[in-house]
């Protein structure tokens, strides 16, 4: 087989074989496909996409490239949530110990952030002494008696989808629904979770702004789910604004903790509970998770999750040296905080990174103090930005430049969960 | 500047600045932009093309990554010819010491073969002891005396597109208007000719097989050359049947001396002679290519030209020690003799190469006995396979398979020559 015919034919329209696309995703994965021929492909496939068909055999593909968990011996039932990324989405650290309390096992194996959207291990590593990398037999041990993990996926975990992935993201390639699809889903099939609720973003701050792309990238995969045996549902979630108060690792994390103590952010509660919902019927249990935050069982089991893997959940977190005002230039209403901007801002304070090898700040970030809806007038704080290093500081004003909308009368109030989508 | 915003940019369909096309041009040249990422964007432009500014500057950009010759010092007019390239498609060897013969300076610097289509450089090494390598003060001393070279380009001639082409070959990103167009324009306008002729071919053997792509790439060729102050024309010509009868190194290199001699089949003449007449129009020359050829003056330029690069224009040509028979499956009159499929037999028999890398034989080829118009009935050969190697017959007689269109009454004769192209 010859990695030019399979460009070509796609390049022409046409669709590849089970047996071409196996032998390019296991090739690309032993680094038999040069790096040149596999970038061509991918462009091809941003161009033409992939059938259904295509689509099925290039994700079972990725997720034979490794191993697929067996969480079989577990006497809890499985089931994990994945975002497609926003800014001040921490909903997976209240979320993960909510539903592990409801008497799920939550198996979530996540990665770090790129760009303006931040990863949940990198949040997580805000705490001291917290440790990402878990071995199989203790995730299985920490499942089984914690009920919930949040770690690194391992190197055996789909590693077609990391070559693929560093290849896409220095190619202009990522911005793709199939390659966004199979990338997501060999992941989680391969995590082993018998169910996966989808938070799928749409609005300035998702990877795909336009809420009719979220749809067809959460049928796609609700569609991949089913076909590997993985119950699936997605929720199609506005991410114009960031969500909560917080874009930052560790003030998100205190954000998080806020939650699971019973207050934080409405908008925050409000999708963790409807993901928590989606998860508690699909395990089939008799819990109602709201009661169950309410009665801090889900903070207990925050607390012994964040043990497990040595964090100190009594530890002070981690402060900025530098917080600046970001302040309303004119009165009227908050109309719109925009999210992309927020991320931008936080990234640019060093809370992200523009490369995987990048180190992350556990201090840098937003903190909005006003939101949609707030009267400001001329000089009111709207926000507080945090960074050890006050040469950032600039960056991150400018990102901030176009941020605000203010409007003469308050907006309408939008809704945060726009759709379910239980179907492929 | 940053590869990935110029690959964005031009997978979403924009148009790069001047700027980042020349950084593009001159990092793939000094290998400072990884191949992954040159082959996206080549990839994006195969899918989006290029404004004619785009291509401008690109062209330029080529250009620039080396030298442009200066022949300004002959006392003789330059013009130069270049085919898109096709099955059997000799002209060149005629054509060079035809129009020098006429008066004017013939500085061909040219390529080898890859795929079924044959390469100048190719069938002139099927001569005992000729050399393709010419250093630049041999090369103007020979155009000076004997009026014609045809000659391997050097390594400072527009490398930037040495490293473009041979990552466009692995990456399915050959077949694009623009980068076509900037690849053949480039090497010529620093080649130093002040004149030019394209032989932009169309038909089952040429890369572009529609006429109206052909039409599109001769337009896009002339305009480069007119901005660039080269006197550039095209004609479109046929290339659904071999031109002539060999489709192989020696054989053809056999079959043009036949021409030069007074010979030859008629089709390889009228070619020849319809760019020749256009070649000595833009020279400003007051001579009749058919009354030159008839006078036997293009010989003695051929043998002085083979004689000045070390070869012996009377040694005789190698010969193949297998030739095997292709035979008439029924009876009827020939309508066709597809040109991809016997360039693919000759190929296959050893006469082309799969890999820049690959070595090519003399001796192998395929010359036809019986051609469009002739009546044939089961049995009659058609055409004699030469190699040194009978393994490959097999799959060269595969490679013929489809290649004979009979019907019960000769074909209407086709014309040649479609159209002349003069403006971009």
């Amino acid at each position: 087989m010859n990695a030019v015919d399979l460009i070509v034919a796609k390049r022409d329209g046409g669709e590849l074989s089970d047996q071409e696309i196996n032998w390019f995703i296991s090739g690309v994965t032993a680094g038999r496909i040069p790096p040149e021929q596999a970038a061509a492909l991918l462009m091809a496939i941003v161009w033409r996409g992939l059938s259904d068909r295509e689509l099925a055999t290039w994700t079972a593909a990725m997720i034979h490239s490794g191993r697929r968990l067996d969480l079989s011996a577990l006497d809890r039932p499985t089931v994990d949530k994945h975002s497609t990324g926003g800014v001040g989405d921490k909903v997976s650290l209240v979320l993960c110990p909510l539903v592990a309390a409801c008497g799920a096992a939550v198996p979530q194996l996540s990665g770090r952030g790129l760009g303006h959207s931040g990863g949940t291990l990198d949040k997580m590593e805000a705490i001291t002494g917290w440790r990402a990398e878990v071995g199989f037999d203790r995730f299985l041990e920490q499942l089984g008696q914690v009920g919930a993990v949040i770690a690194a996926a391992g190197d055996d975990l789909a590693p077609a989808d990391r070559v693929l992935y560093a290849l896409r993201d220095v190619t202009g390639t990522v911005a793709s629904v199939p390659l966004i699809a199979s990338s997501i889903m060999s992941k989680k099939i391969a995590e082993g979770t018998a169910g996966l609720v989808l938070d799928v973003k749409f609005g300035s701050g998702a990877f795909l702004p336009d809420p009719a792309d979220g749809e067809i990238l959460a049928r796609t995969m609700v569609g991949l789910g089913q076909a590997h045996g993985v119950e699936t549902v997605a929720l199609l979630t506005a991410m114009d604004q960031p969500l909560g108060w917080a874009a930052g690792n560790a003030l998100e994390v205190a954000e998080a903790v806020d939650a699971l103590a019973g207050g934080g952010p409405a908008d925050l509660v409000e999708v963790t509970l409807a993901l928590a919902r989606e998860m508690v019927a699909m395990a089939h249990l008799d819990a109602d998770p709201a009661t169950v935050l309410a009665s801090g069982r889900a903070m207990d089991t925050w607390r012994a999750m964040v043990g497990a893997q040595g964090g100190d959940p009594d530890a002070p977190l981690p402060v900025a040296r530098e917080v600046d005002q970001w302040r309303a230039p004119a009165d009227g209403y908050v109309n719109r905080i925009d999210a992309l901007a927020v991320g931008t801002a936080a990234w640019r304070l060093g809370a992200g990174r523009a490369r995987k090898e990048d180190p992350v700040s556990p201090v840098a970030g937003v903190r909005l103090l006003r939101t949609a809806g707030d009267h400001v007038t001329a000089g009111t704080p709207l926000a507080e930005l945090h960074t050890d290093n006050p040469d950032l500081l600039p960056a991150a004003h400018e990102a901030l430049a176009d941020a605000l909308t203010l409007t003469p009368t308050p907006p309408p109030s939008q809704p945060l969960i726009r759709t379910r989508i239980a179907e492929g």
